[in-house]
């Protein structure tokens, strides 16, 4: 895979929990650079159709150099895991979810315990398949990859990690998101 | 006024006319550079609230190193005009409306005759003062100053307008409102 520094890359991020209906934002950023265009989409609080929805906003977008899906994360909207090997091969793309901390598996078993279908959801986490680690600025960054090699994916948050330790298309998508639902946003992803 | 290249601006542009709240997003750039936050409000579909709004939006906002406001012109969410001047006085900032074109002044008395107070909206047209032409990239922009000098607000607009001929946060405050509201964004403001 060739990796230009203005590869275009879809970041994604969800807003609050506010309501049932959660906001998803995808930002295309070239490269760290800039802002080339904005999706979005409604998902469920705690529901299973993140994964549907990415790939409806990925198929239908004008933007048909995006090469990269980045997203805050595999679960958004609450409990609404995504399924990044399906994501990644529907949509032809890469998808790297990206962490500030190693998630806390326990915790997550245990708050699945809640729902009926805690099998699939698992499933989901499972398949995302290992958490790599990554030095950035003066912190770490942990990652997962789909679609795309692990150094590949190396690489590209190299390039987009420009301003913090949070890939900047991951960054303004929460920035993005959590502002238009709380009317400003919070710092951090 | 001392002008930085990182000088923060407030970007303001509203969503498509969809319904009769109207999204207003403000983006918090650095120059032209990068985004540090997202404020955000609804607006009333040809009200006279947008005046209001703005002012509460900047006056509320975390980001007290705000010096600057640039937006779409000065009317939004149909013929919701802004006062320039007062938004000025009331928040301390100077206050840039930026017009890819020249306004068309009969159009718009024509379109504010269905008006009962088409005196105010005018006057806060006429009170938003001459219009001045700048060359940008390949082509012209057109702006309106308020609380600061014209050399100042043309040297702001040097140092936003990166990648177009409109001000970086112009641009992304529109790619954003429209893409929250259509699903994708439409390409220019």
């Amino acid at each position: 895979m060739k990796i230009k520094p203005q590869i275009r890359v879809l970041g994604i991020d969800d807003g609050s929990l506010e309501g049932e209906e959660i906001l998803l934002v995808g930002v295309v950023f070239r490269g760290g650079f800039w802002i080339d265009g904005l999706l979005s989409a409604w998902i469920k609080k705690d529901g299973t159709d993140a994964t549907e929805k990415i790939i409806f906003m990925v198929k239908n977008t004008k933007h048909e150099d995006l090469r990269v899906i980045m997203t805050d994360g595999i679960t958004f909207a609450g409990f609404n895991t995504i399924d990044i090997e399906k994501i990644s091969r529907e949509t032809s793309l890469g998808v790297i979810p990206v962490m500030r901390r190693m998630p806390d598996f326990k915790k997550i078993g245990r708050a699945l315990d809640n729902f009926a279908d805690k099998q699939e959801r698992w499933q989901c986490i499972e398949k995302a398949g290992p958490i790599h680690c990554i030095p950035v600025h003066r912190g770490v960054l942990y990652f997962q990859c789909a679609g795309l090699e692990k150094e590949e994916a190396e690489k590209i948050i190299g390039l987009t990690c420009m301003h913090s330790q949070i890939p900047e298309p991951v960054r303004v998508a929460h920035i993005i998101a959590t502002g238009i639902i709380r009317g400003e946003a919070s710092r951090k992803p």
